[in-house]
């Protein structure tokens, strides 16, 4: 250590910044390291911003403190870390031949150059905001910054505001929606595109609408904001693209965010297609000496091969933690890239989801592929087990697993996080048809759901199992396409509530001595169901038995079905 | 279908019986398929004994219904899968050459001879019972058959039982553990070995001995049941090894199973060495026209590639199903083996284990190993996270993830079925060290518990981190070793539990300012914990960074230390 410390500069003080900034004074006691951070504050917990402005917890310093209650501040990262924390700074310009940065303190307007030897870029990334009319009406608001989070929770202390506007329905803009309904805002979430969260297929979207609308939300689909409305300056409505107005004093813009690659452009480093920052799997900009990571960067997936955004706070973190490494130990640490994991709860619906849905499988050429959807409980019924409905992807020729959505209310999260790792390990149909997962009543079925659905993923690309979409088959119905539908569940189950399409109900049970009611032309098309399939399934089974060539299965029966039903 | 439909006959109508026949069916609707069930019932939820048992749930049919509410019994199997049920009926024999089974109905004592073209032996597992005076007794049960479950509930409900002992510190016996707690009876567990619960390492063991005995229930290790006690043939208590004797109404065995294999044996097929029916991978015995599998079989280690015993419903379902494919397209499906992964509810707390804990590995042969023992929380503080304390066993040289336990209040179920996962990935820690898994507050920590885990692990391999398992320190401070214990903490903390072992306090922010206070010779042994040994790793790195050469982190801190504390 008589050399000289390396010099370390991290623009960026929120996730990867300050990740990779405390990972490299882990490493070297020595290094001379600064973090430039624009805002006020330092290693903001920025996930948990939707559940303060919700009111989920209401200490604000749990946002900006550590476990034992310490505040991240400069003065935090002095003592515990001996880092130098520039904050209300902003970095204005790098030079790369003379290996500086200046930044300018915004308060005082001063201007320091510093000089490194490696930098860090983790400039983050910025809310979109729509470029309509009124987009500077007091009552627009977003949930980026912790002052956003501040203005969100004060609207929920004023309980001034009644209604309500999310502007996107992604993840972000549904978290929003679940503070705004538990500060008791009535709120509507307007989606341009066909169809909320869009890492999910067609069915399981309309799912969680259907849940949203029922439990609280309006959704409005396939309609995006033509201009803010107001009065005074003031926020007094939304319209919409088909002209519709909706009143409302406060709107909060969920549409996605950009990366925030200008300064790195300026200073003439490689940018993306997609217009983040382009990085090497070791998180290394073009410019070897210049690391990048977080919102602002563009990263590999590691199913499709292909550059992706995926700005989330785990992999910010993680890729920090790859950047320090690599500050002190050129080459020592890879970020190999992501498997488009994610999660949102919404009301006590979860929604989560991994690897590729079937729609971006096939966008990314994947032709050949195979989808079931599958629904069932978490644990036993007699432990009060809750619906998950899941739809996995799998490429057919390997059977290799390409992606697993799953919503509910049940365990979601547990299932995907099983899959996710799965995908990591390329794992195939035939290796989750075994998987020896931990099994006891409070936790899982006997077989749980993931396994379930490999099972039933195995019985298609078998070809012992023929399934057919809720929505395929809602649009025959429409049609008036000429199909037998059988709905072999109890007649309890069919009093209480059936779909009311035109189907013959046969519980399973009476189903091989009722054959006589089936359709004699055994190459007709007969649609078999249940409440999950499971016994549609067994019957389909049956009737293939019995001659029946055309028999389909609606995958997750009437669990999975998001049409208006009959009772 | 014009030739001869296929006769199967299957032994066992509890789990891998009723999967096999039913699958059996599912493929072959003209097969002609006989069940032999010696017990009344057929496809009971055994799993969910202890529940009902406890007064989880009240209704007992739930353990023998259809999720549709259809008692699965001889009429249902007839009517819903064309399967003939013969309940009370005992297999007697096999006849390999004549390829029969001879069966007697228990009540009426009529003998009947099915002869089959395919066989599925599905026999179960016996409870094991301890050969000492006063087995006879009234009062002494275990929890393996439906009988037992209305025996242990009628206890419950009859609540004249003051004071019962669990005979055996496994998985069943905490189960069995909670449901005596919850029926309000005061429990004792004694277990002959020196620790509860054989597939964690000591410490987390202890831990959960620790949690157990301040939440209700009272456990005795390293003694066995010599002898059960008795006054007028009813139990009166139970006498242990050590002379000690403890007053009881009612003792519980759970001190494991044997594989039913007589028959087997009998018939001349292959047993394994470890008692259960030998099978390859398609769960074929030594004559090809004969299947096993269930709790009376031996499987195949996924780690170590030995021959294991695994009697645990979730697996008897997924061999049952592997048979069930066999019977109909022979050598169709594989059953490739395990991972060794379980878990159960204790109280509020979870123990959860996959893979090989550190004492199983280096039993296997494994000794290149490294573990580490992390403690943290499942979701953040904000969010009301619970703790949860983790131990993970890697190979060395690959880096391959091994095994993993993981217990506490926090969700343990999910972290183990992740890791199951990885480990029948073969992923290794650079793997884990960057997955991609399903964050948002609700769910998870930003890095979640099992990341973390594997970034302990990698500063480990990569000698970045020394670390010194609780179990040491105390045998260090016993043995009075010339170490210096750090507490890192903060005051507040120290001043909240302290663990009394002669430790200095310096939190970690005044620790480049106190270095004068850290002893002088450079090579004395410093010890460094915190909470949960994050801050105290960041220590060890400040120490390393200034010279000292042999710090060691205590693994997990304060949160894994399973012994006395001040305050």
């Amino acid at each position: 250590m008589s050399s000289q410390p390396i010099r370390i500069v991290v623009i960026g003080g929120s996730a990867a910044g300050p990740k990779a900034a405390a990972k490299a004074r882990r490493l070297d006691e020595h290094a001379a390291i600064t973090i430039i951070q624009k805002e006020a504050d330092l290693s903001m917990a920025s996930c948990g911003y939707p559940y303060y402005a919700g009111g989920v917890f209401d200490d604000r310093n749990l946002l900006i403190c550590t476990p034992a209650g310490i505040v991240r501040d400069s003065g935090f990262f002095e003592k515990a870390k001996r880092i130098e924390a520039l904050v209300l700074t902003e970095a204005l310009s790098i030079d790369r031949a003379a290996k500086t940065v200046t930044c300018k303190h915004l308060p005082s307007g001063a201007t320091r150059t510093l000089p490194y030897d490696k930098l860090v870029i983790a400039t983050g990334a910025t809310t979109l905001y729509p470029s309509v009319p009124g987009a500077d009406l007091e009552g627009i608001l977003s949930l980026h910054s912790l002052e956003d989070a501040d203005a969100l929770r004060a609207v929920r202390d004023a309980k001034q505001v009644r209604n309500a506007v999310v502007v996107g329905g992604g993840l972000i803009g549904f978290e929003v929606c679940e503070a705004l309904h538990l500060a008791g805002i009535q709120t509507t979430v307007i989606e341009k595109t066909a169809a909320i969260l869009p890492f999910l297929d067609a069915e399981l979207s309309k799912l969680v609408a259907n849940y949203v609308r029922t439990h609280g939300a309006d959704i409005i689909k396939g309609n995006g904001v033509a201009a803010f409305l107001g009065e005074d300056g003031k926020l007094t409505g939304v319209k919409l693209d088909n002209g519709t107005e909706l009143p409302c004093e406060l709107a909060v813009v969920a549409v996605g965010v950009r990366p925030n690659a200008t300064l790195a452009a300026a200073a003439g480093l490689t940018i993306g297609a997609l217009g983040g920052i382009a990085v090497n799997e070791f998180m290394q900009t073009s410019d070897p000496d210049i690391y990048a990571g977080g919102d602002c960067v563009e990263c590999t997936s590691l199913i499709s091969g292909a550059k992706v955004r995926a700005p989330y706070g785990d992999l910010a973190n993680l890729q920090g933690r790859v950047i320090g490494e690599n500050l002190i130990t050129e080459g020592s640490a890879k970020f190999p890239g992501v498997t488009h994991t994610g999660i949102c709860k919404i009301f006590d619906y979860t929604v989560g989801f991994t690897g590729l849905s079937a729609e971006q499988a096939r966008a990314a050429g994947m032709t050949d592929i195979e989808t079931v959807t599958v629904a069932g409980l978490d644990i036993p019924g007699y432990m009060n087990g809750k619906l998950l409905v899941s739809k996995m992807v799998a490429d057919r020729k390997t059977g290799r697993v390409l992606g697993f959505q799953c919503i509910g209310p049940g365990d979601v999260s547990k299932r995907v996080a099983t899959m996710a790792m799965a995908i990591r390990g390329q794992l195939t149909i035939a290796d989750l048809a075994n998987a020896d997962l931990p099994y006891a009543p409070p936790y899982s079925l006997a077989l749980d759901h993931v396994i379930v659905c490999a099972h039933v993923m195995e019985n298609k690309l078998l070809g012992r199992m023929k399934g057919i979409s809720v929505t395929e088959v809602k649009a025959r119905v429409d049609a008036g396409a000429d199909c037998f539908i059988l709905d072999t569940r109890t007649p309890r189950e069919f009093e209480e509530q059936r779909l009311g399409i035109g189907e013959t109900l046969i519980p399973q049970g009476a189903l091989r001595a009722r054959l006589n009611e089936l359709p004699p032309d055994k190459d007709r098309e007969i649609i078999v169901y249940c409440a999950i399939s499971l016994r549609g399934y067994e019957c389909a089974a049956i009737l293939q038995g019995y001659g029946w060539r055309n028999v389909k299965v609606m995958e997750g029966g009437v669990a999975a079905w998001p049409y208006p039903r009959e009772r």
